[in-house]
């Protein structure tokens, strides 16, 4: 049996349907049934229950989005780093494998080669790195799991959200048996506040970025596969394979949804910082290669941004 | 044997020479023998030797002051909030009772009564408060322990250090068998960087508030008579009874130590937070009568400063 823990999230959500589809038998713990916050009871229940895995979907992410967490820091520290040590520890007192969704936003920009050098370039939207990537986008290789966080508390600027996740990982990477799956913008077919593509359509402005991203479906799925191959425990990258610029889903978005609205985008980094955010976004390009190698299949990203837009389920409204 | 972790800090010094003056058997544990930070490492260590009680001095409070901690986020959360609950799981999973060394600066300001009205209030340096100090001292009283903390991240303003002890707290309190004790702006009589009546002393100008403070000793010595009494499990304020000005503070100074010389007073809150502080600082009044109640000797706050300024030992300095 596997414990799902957070299941009526937005990512807990996909993994329930994902292990109904599979026919596999799991419990999704509510805090109503047990207070799985204090590691005592979650100890408590580990002991007697010895579930086959635990995955853990709950966490702290803002409302409406993650400039909600600076004024929230208790919530956001218990929520993603607490509670997944918490987790982490109960796991590994009672010998049992654990799965934690992390997030990929705790790093900034690629890796960039010009020439013969190779270089972490942490803001992807400056002329120069414009051209570049119109020029030759096989100049842009993604962070892999070795790679030290680089929008962090560690290594700022950094949102307090995504502090906290580079922290969680920190203090959970390597504590008893467990994976800590890196999930990225999250998007899907299903209209929904927390869906990439929604997003994207519903914004007054457009901020165009380079990002690596995660077909919430696929993510679940090779989550599951990873513990079902027994792949080893660790952290893995786990968005579809490439990346894309916003503008480049904006013109997915025209072709396919054909909008009546046209999309406007930001002047500049300087423009959306001012008008529109709070705390710094992360954009990065990841990269799923040790997902890849450990023979879980995911599909290339353009793939699964034109297959959710295709069957793309608006959200109906009330009128 | 009791297991004492951060055993050369400027705390873990004094319990190290109390338990030997008490003839107790206890192990320091240095990081370099164990990672006592590694929940794994520290588990199998207290499953295995078994220590009656492991007290945690260890945690980080910012070099030269609080303020570090505000530019070191990542090092003060782990260092006093995550490790205390890594402390707390693994010593809860052992089985094995803990103490820890928490802080009364998570509160700002004392339960001041004025007529037949009690209230809180934070800022203990207005004209208002200052007369009332003046005219009735009685009319301040401490936070007890379940007084909810004030100065947090759920109830700023407050300093990143003071937000993750307060974050420690709720984190760790009610997890197996501990003892949360709260040290508060610890003196003695020996000159150190770290003890209050040396501060007091070094600081170009003097910022006047009103505070409980720890004679350092006095905590090492009560801490231990809470576990040797085995008093219940909880959260207590380890403060000598009473509070003091740091006015009254400089005028024991002066008619004790007689320096050489003049010591001068910021001017208001906003002249010191404008020119020597960067993050707001916790000044409060904590009521010790808990531990007093579980028959629990600490002298009064006077005594013990009077007692430290006689036998003050100034740091021998190079020439």
């Amino acid at each position: 049996m596997i414990v799902l823990l957070g299941a009526t999230g937005y990512v807990g959500q996909q993994f329930a349907t994902e292990l109904a589809a599979r026919g596999r038998p799991f419990t999704p713990l509510s805090r109503a049934t047990l207070d799985y916050t204090r590691f005592d009871s979650l100890l408590g229940f580990l002991r007697e229950r010895r579930p086959e895995l635990v995955i853990n979907c709950a966490g702290y992410t803002g409302k409406p989005n993650v400039d909600a967490c600076e004024d929230h820091k208790a919530d956001t520290l218990a929520g993603n780093t607490l509670f997944a040590q918490t987790l982490a520890h109960a796991c590994s007192a009672a010998g049992i494998p654990w799965g934690h969704v992390s997030s990929g936003c705790i790093y900034a920009g690629a890796h960039v080669i010009t020439g013969s050098t190779r270089r972490v370039v942490k803001d992807l939207t400056t002329p120069e790195m414009r051209q570049l990537l119109q020029r030759e986008r096989t100049a842009f290789l993604g962070f892999v799991e070795s790679d030290t966080p680089n929008f962090s508390f560690r290594d700022g600027p950094t949102s307090f959200y995504s502090g906290t996740k580079a922290l969680a990982e920190e203090a959970i990477a390597g504590i008893g048996q467990g994976y800590l799956w890196r999930l990225r913008i999250p998007f899907d077919h299903r209209d929904n506040p927390r869906n990439y593509l929604s997003k994207v359509q519903r914004y007054s402005k457009v901020y165009d970025n380079v990002n690596s991203v995660s077909h919430l479906g696929d993510f679940a799925s090779a989550c599951l596969d990873v513990w079902d191959r027994r792949a080893p425990f660790g952290i893995y990258n786990v968005t579809n394979p490439g990346f894309v610029t916003t503008r480049e889903v904006v013109r997915m978005i025209e072709r396919i949804l054909k909008p009546a609205r046209k999309f406007e985008f930001w002047a500049s980094d300087e423009e959306f910082y001012r008008v529109a955010a709070k705390t710094p976004r992360s954009n990065c390009i990841l990269d799923p290669g040790k997902l890849l190698q450990a023979g879980i299949h995911i599909r290339p990203v353009e793939e699964a941004l034109e297959d959710s837009l295709r069957r793309w389920i608006p959200e109906s409204r009330p009128t």
